[in-house]
């Protein structure tokens, strides 16, 4: 899932996106809250149509970001206070302001308000920071159910753009409990209890080494259900995506291939391209001369490298829209081998 | 003509350029002489090659540039010595090097090199430097039709992107001479005895009222041929591009459109929108309901004034590709005006 943080995958327009074969984008709650407003939004017949997105958008619960943004933000059981990044005002999200977010918003699929336990974090804190966030998703399925029929593309005033028999929101469980395998199993287990059509594995890709990070991913889809999707927070690189989906992930979402295409990092099949190296300025041939995409079908190193060392715009644009291309490519050549019947032989 | 200064419509890839249906864009000499370098270009086949921009480009001579980025420039007989305004080194263009420059980036209309008269301008200076435009007018021309031959993409071992039964450059005469019409007519008489396959109107929109800018340029077009190009040189708004069609001008170039859009600044059917404006955070309508563009037929106003005032990047793209289709369905229509025998009754 690509990130389109403020309504927006940074550069590239919607009619591109779906060119690309994007099928769900994600928005960040927190961001959105913030600017244009929720109600602002709510009021517009919710993101779908704000954005012109006619396909599947999901939003985070806005947690991640009040942790990672916040350096004043205040827990207690209640909810989060914090400060905008944007001009220091006050805010506080609790469960039941961070589902009412959500359901303003509209996206089809949306995430329990979690605490995102920092790392290291000794056993004391996160077992207690696992307390709060299960007793977060109770509170967030609770206040989902009562309110669920609020979502605006559910009123008659607004078509949907998206046809579904159920006109509803889908409320995901995030899994929390740090790097040990035990508190995992009884955050899975108890996530679970609550119940809810999907599940999340938060609290990674937070400072822990990769090696950490999958085992703990192995250890925690232990106690998934395989017949609800299964999502991995924040991950990852081209690799590491299909060894999380060689493992049974059926979601991910990072900022990696926006954000490295903004510095001029590319993803090709010959690996990553700094393509700002001068050794790339008489450089003719395609980025990846194994991508059909219309960059690299297009233009030359030696002009994606030209713009980048000038500042131009337009390289964000075609780095980005590169970077996705071929972090799409990988994910159909994955959901390829597995239709094959090949899974993780792939890797 | 849009402006793609550094071989860069700064935003809007060049597929999205065709589909407006631009048939000509402008590079700028000084600035591709400087990044990535004419030499560089040179070797890659020239600027249509490089930016792979299969439709016709026209480079100005550098010399405007050199004289509105330069404080410090020193004009003689022979050239102009500058100083490059990214890192400040000594640079020199004369007509010789800034034909040699244009014919090494290979567009399909190059321009003398011309000195740009300011304003004001007393009577003695007007003339001074009306004198040396024409002699570089003269070693303009000489050193073109020597040179001529070296288009990159007229060598055997680039295919040209363009087809063309003379595949090679045409060399376009600038008008100077200040604001009097005696002047001017001396200009252009003298200009059309050197000889060009097209003339350019140059030394307007320096900072002189509107009005006095019209009167020169119908003066002008008094001693200009009407079976060759009239090029009005960075001009103008949307109104003004109708004017000057309809006086008998048939190319002009302007950064506005593009300029305009970085800002937020929006021509419609409707007149100027400021997309900035607040009052336009609730407007669901499309920036402008006569226009068809893939900005006016997917996204509303809302969507517009959120990325500008987030900050977006999409912002600028979608705000440029509006401006530009605008320029382009003005001047589709000044033509459909002119194919039906109405002429400047348009206006």
């Amino acid at each position: 899932m690509p990130v389109g943080t403020l309504a927006s995958v940074k550069g590239v327009s919607q009619d591109v996106l779906e060119e690309l074969g994007i099928q769900i984008l994600l928005g960040n709650t927190y961001h959105l809250y913030l600017r244009p407003g929720v109600e602002q939004i709510r009021k517009l017949g919710g993101l779908h149509r704000f954005m012109a997105w006619p396909r599947a958008i999901l939003t985070d619960s806005g947690g991640f970001q009040v942790f990672s943004l916040n350096e004043l933000r205040k827990v207690t059981e209640e909810g989060v206070t914090f400060r905008s990044h944007l001009d220091g005002s006050s805010h506080f999200f609790s469960p039941e302001s961070a589902m009412a977010a959500q359901i303003g918003l509209g996206a089809d699929v949306i995430m329990a308000f979690d605490e995102c336990t920092e790392y290291p974090a000794d056993a004391e804190r996160v077992r207690r920071s696992m307390e709060l966030t299960l007793s977060w998703a109770q509170r967030s399925k609770k206040y989902f159910e009562q309110h669920k029929n609020e979502v605006p593309w559910n009123r008659v005033s607004f078509q949907s753009p998206v046809s579904s028999p159920d006109p509803s929101q889908a409320l995901f469980g995030i899994i929390q409990g740090g790097m040990g395998a035990a508190l995992r199993k009884e955050s899975a287990e108890r996530t679970l209890e609550i119940g809810f059509p999907g599940y999340a594995i938060g609290g990674l890709s937070v400072g822990e080494p990769r090696g950490l990070t999958r085992e703990v991913v192995e250890s925690t889809l232990e106690h998934l259900p395989t017949d609800k999707p299964r999502y991995l927070m924040g991950v990852g690189t081209p690799e590491e995506i299909v060894v999380y989906a060689g493992l049974g992930i059926d979601m991910m979402d990072c900022v990696l291939p926006t954000r490295a295409a903004r510095h001029g990092l590319l993803f090709t099949s010959q690996g990553k391209v700094s393509i700002k190296q001068s050794r790339y300025a008489g450089d003719e041939g395609p980025l990846d001369s194994k991508c059909s995409c219309r960059v690299c079908s297009r233009y030359s190193r030696a002009y994606l490298r030209h713009l980048y060392a000038s500042n131009e715009v337009l390289a964000q644009v075609l780095n980005t829209v590169h970077n996705l291309s071929f972090y799409l490519d990988t994910m159909r050549a994955v959901r390829h081998s597995i239709a094959l019947g090949r899974g993780a032989r792939f890797l």
